[in-house]
């Protein structure tokens, strides 16, 4: 890995522990039967898209019809956008639902009878379900509505139901891994009785779930058919806090100069900054913390703990806290590695990556419209 | 103004109201016979930038090089980059003090000595001087280290001392605006006594500070000589939080779409998350709100209260509150205005403008690195 050459922030990105933690996830889903269709929101990169394909991954998940463009020009034939549908984008629907298997997320009655008339071309659907998180979706026992959606859709034949999309995101407010279980129990149960329900009318039906607290650490998903998770291929620290991964699985890490130091404060300010960074933070006692350090090796970066880390963003500046006689080791013009709170936010903000093996890889660049 | 065609989240700008902006403090400048290096960080567009023209602004402020070189190109010759020198960026330091004015922030002896070395063209620079913000600077009573800066920077024919700059950052700290102007009285004192241990020396030297938010409020600049605010021309809820603007003054608001509603809990889900606003948020009561909902008129929007908020940012949703019988009036596909939170930050992710005159206005675009 040659940092040498780096002037200005810089994400950097470790192949083989992206590779190691695919194939962790895909080895997990073939264990217990499940469909693996990755959410490419996290890396939003083609070249990484691709490392997927060696573990037999053909179907994938976008969070915005831009995205799914993004990939279906990369010969990704289909795509679920786990994301409501937003029917004022029905040009873009239609577009793409001519070129691939494009599912749809599906949770309101106004949707689907605007789709009846606008869609041109087959789609897939998945109606989004409540399991507990109360982001988006229909709670799991409301079947009153869930009819309603699928006998409207039943009147296209345009629409195809695939099955039941959920995501318990609010594993991610958790203290302890156990937590992260019991909401994981609790949605396979709720999820349980909804397949119930609906399996005999549609036995094709795919129950589709996957966050990455969950599919990291649980080891049951009877009645899931299919995984969904997207974070887990970088993981971050806002993951290793809540306990889902370990050091070794982080992936990405931001590469900053050092432009200033304060010895009477003991902090560094380095160009790195909430445009680099995302202003996403976690809390360390009762701090919000925006990233840790880590030191750069030949081949990667050390170990973070607690006593380093980004207590600051401003625009274009972080400010580090270093508590030891390590902040003097530290010169101006060095560059510093920090371990971002939350990779998928920081990558779409640096639209791209250096990997160790110091190859340049792309990330969409869009706008994100 | 015609909203109509937009499908997916889009910033819009007012025009008008930045030209009003503009020329508030254009005036104000030259009422207290201020140089106005008007801080172009926040709308980072080229088309914008050449507003200022018209008041006669040929002297612009930046953050990093990247910004100097997209502005540069565009025939501005004189710029400050108002960011502590990065050392790394040796090469475009060069590139660009070959072709501009560029003025440079120092704060270390270290940068001092390796610009003494490496510098090909002349560059001014000014020192770094905290005033009681505590993130760069020299704190102004520190004579011995902005001597030894001085000193050293005598050694090179490169380096051309232009005065002391400063930014009261810590205004953005504030509950009332008497405290603003406070902070901004203080500021004055501390930089006046600087000014008179220097001005002998160097009677030249320039006095340059300039917050948002004592640009906006203050009346008294004595000893000053340069502002560089920035954020003025756009403003947004955190000003209007502080009490530096008023409803009219604010010239940026996202346009959503609107994918889903939970009448149990008066929530409406938009597609606008973190990736659209940036996780900048401010406190109303004991929550940390992301964004105000204002609803689009003929010409712009309405005022925004303190009912209808965004509770909650994921990467791509957007939670707002709406807690009266308006919530029923909001239909699915339905574009709603939310009030950013930081101006800055939200032009940052969107790269692009829609102008309320239905031009498409740009936004540097290139990696921030």
């Amino acid at each position: 890995m040659n940092i040498n050459n780096i002037v200005s922030p810089t994400l950097i990105l470790d192949k083989n522990k992206c590779l190691n933690n695919i194939r962790f996830m895909s080895e997990k889903a073939k264990k217990h039967k499940l469909i693996f269709r990755p959410h490419f929101k996290t890396h939003q990169s083609r070249t990484i898209g691709k490392w997927y394909k060696q573990y037999g991954i053909n179907e994938i998940t976008v969070s915005s019809l831009q995205m799914a463009e993004y990939f279906a020009y990369d010969d990704w034939k289909d795509i679920t956008v786990a994301f409501p549908v937003n029917i004022r984008e029905i040009d873009t629907i239609n577009s793409l639902a001519e070129e691939i298997q494009l599912n749809l997320t599906l949770e309101n009655t106004e949707s689907v009878s605007f789709l009846n008339k606008k869609l041109e071309f087959e789609v897939g659907f998945f109606i989004k379900i409540d399991t507990g998180y109360k982001r988006t979706g229909i709670s799991f026992d409301i079947f009153l509505t869930i009819d309603k959606i699928l006998k409207l859709a039943s009147e296209s034949d345009k629409l195809v139901f695939k099955g039941f999309l959920s995501h318990a995101g609010n594993t991610y407010d958790t203290k302890k891994t156990d937590e992260i279980i019991d909401i994981h129990k609790d949605a396979l149960y709720k999820l349980s009785l909804l397949k119930k329900q609906y399996i005999e009318k549609y036995p094709d039906l795919i129950m589709s779930t996957g966050d990455t607290p969950s599919c990291s650490l649980a080891e049951n998903f009877e009645e899931i058919d299919e995984i969904r998770p997207g974070n887990f291929i970088f993981y971050d620290l806002m993951q290793y806090q809540l306990g889902t991964c370990n050091f070794n699985q982080i992936t990405t890490i931001m590469a900053c100069p050092v432009v200033s130091k304060h010895s009477e404060r003991k902090e560094i300010i380095i160009h790195g900054g909430g445009i680099h960074f995302s202003k996403e933070s976690i809390k360390i006692g009762n701090k919000n913390i925006y990233g840790k350090l880590v030191h750069f090796t030949k081949d990667g970066w050390t170990e973070a703990n607690n006593d380093h880390y980004l207590v600051k963003l401003s625009q274009e500046h972080g400010t580090l806290v270093i508590k030891d006689e390590l902040f003097d080791t530290i010169e101006i013009g060095d560059l510093v590695g920090i371990m971002p709170v939350h990779s998928c936010l920081t990558a779409n903000l640096m639209k791209e990556y250096l990997s160790t093996d110091d190859d340049v890889i792309d990330h969409f660049s869009g706008c994100n419209k």
